[in-house]
């Protein structure tokens, strides 16, 4: 745990030189616009140890596959977003000497994210060339112009004699990824241009053996600056405009590039890319940069609008939440339904920018909260537009229906790890469980009943081949599965999978009896097998353990070493860099929340009792090594009246990456896990639930907190809650009256 | 299965040219001498579908661990066998047209491995070059000068016209191995010579970052021929003697190549590695090949001397167990200490050449029978040397005590599948029973009572900390296991496993009882940890289903659908090329024996029912895929009554690789699956037992045989046993006379 930047409600700041934690400050103030994104990496380059990621949506490389021993039903290929040609490079130098503050050390250094109008600004002095030199490198991926990254970098003499300058605006193909086999490069290149104010560069990803897309992208960035251009440069593996000019004593310089990125997603040849770029950099062109900036931080006064949360009492938690919105936004706002949410977004290699059932699990239920709903449906289209890639992973395992992926751009499974490939396979029930969750949230049910139901139906096939009847127990078994909690591999009854096979199969035929006939006819599910699926949701097997009154994770866990992690010696943590993986595997430490989870799921499902003696029984044994695990156990702790135990657990997720909780920023944001805060303030402490249609809170207010006060969007409406020591206090801001349950009144609000 | 060879006694041969089995051919006819061995590719080159494969023993490289993510507790390296500079190539021109049978289509085409006397003879007619020739191969890996392998071709020109001939003698450094990462190659060059008649290379070992050792390879040739000496070449990666001449129409000619290789296992520095070879060339210079060839001779005589076994009635039986006892023997015979049985021996890359389990459980109990004692005592003290390597493999896992490798050339794991490094430890149980078994074969309890003491105390250390005690149940546990029936992984309590961890733990206690003072002192055994793993011994659990009176493969196995396999649709087998892993991992298959393996091991502690019981049950769910299974269901058949069950299982593992069974012996033999047939004779059809020192006989005749006979080494004897439709003979060869059990009745042997 190390906090690196300063506390600020609206910024992440430091004024801390420290190039040992460069790479957490570059993970940290990563900017992006869903379409595109980098970390805040140097521009004019760092010889010190750096990450230098720039990433575009959707764009990904299927890698060959690295396995020890092939196993049958393994995917072809590991797909992982590939670190994109450099767009960003600004080469500089002062009298001939190059700007590399890994050589040159700077003082007066800050660095400063603005969350609320989604700008990065680096400041600096520095000795170099003889003189002294103030830096000020601005930028912003804008949020409305989903191609336009802006840099403006201004220059002031703060010598006592004249600065000869040269800058290098550059396009630079000759980029790696950290976790390259053998250091292959990605990107062949097929037209570069560099020409006055303007370089441009087109590429398109290495050829594959796998049969998926190849993408080509375009890239074009124009130049402004009080510096004369110089020179072009057309190289090997970059384009370069090199501009001159002398700085007086006292006096300053501006430069500003702004790049636009175009890509084969969008269009369908290399000239409709290049052609794109020039119209649209001509308009651009047009425009100052301020005038680029202005509409991007209007859309981010907009996104605030709905989803702002105030904490009066403790500004580190204020920092953390809309630190968490912000970076999530950034990530993913739901202009593009095509695209998801990678758990390291644009901000990392780690994950390979790549789906998960994070995205289900964890972001749906934010985005229903804090979007308009067509957010949460764009990521449910998603899926639905994958279920060819569904039917061929459940083929792949010989087995019926759909089986969404583990890891995935195109739907086609892309990890290979046997015992989450194969058996990981809660998330088929995740995914199934969105639907009803954006189906209860907004009462949309065009979604359910059309792509939806053909959604469930094929899932719903997948669990009804992969169960087996056992005949020994009389029930309907899951053999072979690994639950949420991966410190337990390849078990058997995972009670959470269980539930939600079960519970899948029960929504599918409720589903079904509600669907038009033509969708009917479409999904043609025969009776014999809504029979068989009502024969597997009476009779299959949950593991309950008698004595303790508790679900046990799978079959066996009650026989393990049921030493508390409170025993396990402080060095030992955290176990997965202390502990070899069988060790790990035999023991009861849970990564992340198995049972909670599915407490969670249907928390009003279970009686307080019930979640009492589970949250108890697994508390003492959960490692929460997983930054998915913290957030979801708050809220349980929340709703069973643990509240100091809910803000305990809510304050290791609420802050995880701005104090490198898991000491692995470095790698990256925890993305999908970002949600965690947000869920614990609206779902735990709040005590949100929707139920039949109506928005239920039960609130608490922190001990040390003064105040929360969070927007929250609710059909058509954004509501207010505001809790404090006087209690609660919520306002309809916008939309039509409303009655709402608080605390188990009936309030309505107009 | 195919059968690609005829039937004959003392000779697997073929006349039939059929590329298409070309690798099955290779494999069949390899060569070895325990020291270095190849397959029998064609020397003159092949451009078709080939494996070019020449392997020295001990000789190896830690490659890069290729995994899919990284997990705790994994090897660095993944160790192989590396197919070593190609010593045996000569390339021969005919009128300047180059023998490639590839090319040129043989007509009489023949080859013959004689078993007897460890020759392979390739002989055919060709047209080439405008004219036909008569070609013939012969070659020798000698058993009793291990440096030494022998080639004379023999050209007879059968046309009407003089035959203009090239020979190039050639070592040849630029060579593969079909498994290398990204082609990857292995060999530096240190020296290259060629003179006349020699031809010599040094060659190193590539380096690597794992401070495993580099090996330097020497080798030198030398040539004898007829033709004249026409030019020597030394290339960028290859050295040659180029020798031409004329064969008139009907005349001959011959051309003797002998190979000698030395490594630094064997000398210090590269100059007494070319010091040995120009010493032992020259001796051997001065030996006419057939001189070379006879005591090599000599020696395979006595090998079948002491072990040969012989069926009357089955010619494919006969030449089945011959041939497993030639290839088994070559593989290894006990001559060098640190070598061990890798599964493929010197017949294929698959298994990278590495030692097993399977040599204690299943090679050394055939060479405690058919060798001298010594034998199995190398291979007892292979794994003594290896402690060290032991102790590093627990202490990755966090454990105590050692933990021999799956995986290995010196001790230290080098393989990285979780579920089987980890996991698979049963075979630390049977390294500790090897042990038993040697001492109990030949009373000697020289090696139990010293080396194998420590290596008893420090796997009983490793067991007593690897299992858990579960409060649940108040009995120890193992968790997290695979056992030999790797058609289920990480599984809890797998019987096998908890059975051999009991046993160890007794045996080590009672056999802690009988060392010398010195050796108690040196293994410091404490009471405490007496008393310990006296606790397991009494409290260990094991699977017992109170049903159906059998013992449960695991924690789990009776809850799986237990349909038959009898009922899985013929073209779904085998399963490994045809089911997913998940589904192979949640079905009831057994790949091998795992139960079965423990009834085999303790076969005279469980009561016939028992056996019955569970041999029933197995049966029906194991599918053989391993090679290993057949022999050891067919001696617990045996041993229950089922006879023509025994016979039908034996039949399996008999003619394994020269009837093609399991489709894949064109990548190498199952060398240490050959063992199984000749156990399957003694130990299942003639019941041989050692019951408290003394040889126990229950034999009985497959019904399709006329008699089988075969010798036995025990205790400074040996034995031959002769069943026939009379009865059982037995007679005493050689030795002093010792009183045997004939099926309850004591025979004095004189």
């Amino acid at each position: 745990m190390k906090q690196t930047f300063d506390i600020a409600p609206w910024h992440v700041t430091t004024t801390k030189w420290s190039p040992e934690d460069k790479r957490i400050q570059e993970s940290i103030t990563s900017l992006a616009n869903e379409n595109l994104g980098m970390r805040g990496f140097f521009e004019e380059g760092y010889s010190g140890d750096t990450l230098e990621g720039v990433y575009l949506g959707g764009v990904w490389f299927p890698d060959k596959t690295r396995v020890g021993w092939w196993k049958n039903g393994y995917p072809q290929y590991f797909g992982k977003m590939i670190n994109a040609v450099n767009f960003m490079k600004v080469i500089i130098k002062v009298n001939g000497e190059q700007l590399d503050l890994a050589k040159q050390t700077p003082s007066d250094f800050k660095l400063d994210l603005d969350m609320k109008q989604g700008i990065f600004t680096r400041t600096f002095n520095v000795e170099i060339g003889g003189t002294k030199l103030g830096f000020s490198f601005e930028r912003f991926v804008s949020v409305t112009q989903k191609e336009l990254v802006g840099q403006r970098i201004k220059i002031n003499n703060l010598g006592s004699s004249e600065a000869k300058i040269e800058i290098s605006s550059m396009i630079d193909a000759d980029v790696y990824n950290e976790d390259a086999n053998y250091d292959e490069q990605f990107w062949n290149i097929l037209a570069k241009k560099a020409d006055g104010d303007h370089t441009e560069l087109v590429s398109m990803t290495k050829k594959n053996d796998f049969g998926t897309p190849q993408f080509t992208v375009g890239m074009k960035s124009t130049t402004k600056t009080d510096l004369s251009h110089k020179e072009d440069r057309v190289n090997e593996k970059s384009v370069e405009n090199i501009f001159e000019g002398s700085i007086a004593a006292g006096a300053a310089a501006e430069f500003e590039k702004r790049t636009i990125v175009a890509t084969s997603r969008d269009f369908d040849s290399e000239s409709a890319i290049t052609n794109y770029l020039d119209e649209l950099s001509d308009a651009l062109d047009a425009e100052s940069f301020d005038g680029l900036l202005a509409p991007h931080i209007k859309e981010w006064a907009s996104r605030w609008e709905k989803s702002d949360v105030e904490i009066d009492g403790d500004e580190g938690a204020q920092q953390g939440i809309r630190f968490n919105l912000f970076q999530l936004f950034s990530t993913y706002y739901g202009q593009d339904y095509r695209l998801n949410i990678s758990p390291k977004g644009f901000t990392g290699e780690k994950y390979g920018g790549a789906t998960y059932w994070d995205t289900e699990a964890y972001c749906i239920p934010v985005y229903l909260g804090v979007a308009n709903p067509e957010v949460a449906r764009n990521l449910l289209m998603y899926r639905y537009n994958q279920l060819d890639g569904a039917f061929i992973n459940a083929k792949q395992q010989g087995l019926d229906g759909a089986l969404f992926p583990m890891v995935t751009f195109n739907g086609v499974e892309c990890h290979n790890e046997w015992e989450i490939t194969f058996e990981e396979i809660h998330r088929n029930g995740d995914i199934a469980y969105a639907i009803y969750l954006y189906t209860n949230y907004t009462g949309d049910r065009s979604y359910v009943l059309h792509e939806g139901a053909e959604v469930l139906t094929e899932i719903s096939r997948f669990w009804a081949d992969r169960v087996h009847y056992s005949q020994s127990k009389n029930k309907y078994m899951l053999h072979a599965v690994t639950g949420p909690d991966e410190y337990d591999n390849n078990v058997n009854n995972d009670w959470y999978t269980n539930l939600l096979c079960r519970w899948t199969l029960q929504y599918t035929l409720d589903i079904l009896d509600q669907v038009d006939p033509e969708v009917a006819k479409k999904l043609n599910v025969t009776e014999d097998e809504k029979r068989k699926w009502k024969g597997i949701v009476d009779n299959m097997y949950l593991p309950y353990d008698p004595d303790k009154k508790i679900f046990p994770e799978n079959d066996g866990f009650m026989d393990k070493d049921l030493t508390p992690v409170s025993e396990i010696p402080s060095d030992q943590l955290p176990l997965n860099q202390h502990w070899s993986w069988d060790k790990i595997l035999r023991s009861p430490y849970v990564k992340q929340g198995d049972v909670i989870q599915g407490l969670w799921d249907f928390i009003d499902d279970f009686s307080k009792e019930e979640k009492k003696r589970n949250f108890d029984f697994y508390e003492q044994f959960t490692v929460h090594e997983s930054s998915l695990s913290a957030s979801v156990y708050s809220i349980i702790a929340a709703d069973v009246g643990y509240e100091d135990k809910a803000v305990e657990l809510y304050e290791r997720s609420a802050r995880l990456d701005l104090d490198n909780y898991n000491n692995d920023t470095a790698d990256g944001l925890h993305i999908t896990s970002m949600t965690g805060s947000w869920l614990d303030i609206v779902q735990g402490f709040a005590g949100m639930r929707v139920r039949n249609g109506e928005l239920h809170y039960a609130p608490f207010l922190p001990k040390k907190w003064n105040s929360y006060k969070f927007r929250q969007n609710f059909r058509d409406r954004i509501l207010e809650v505001k809790v404090d020591k006087n209690g609660t206090d919520i306002k309809l801001i916008s939309g039509d009256p409303i009655t709402i349950d608080l605390a188990g009144k009936k309030l309505e609000l107009k």
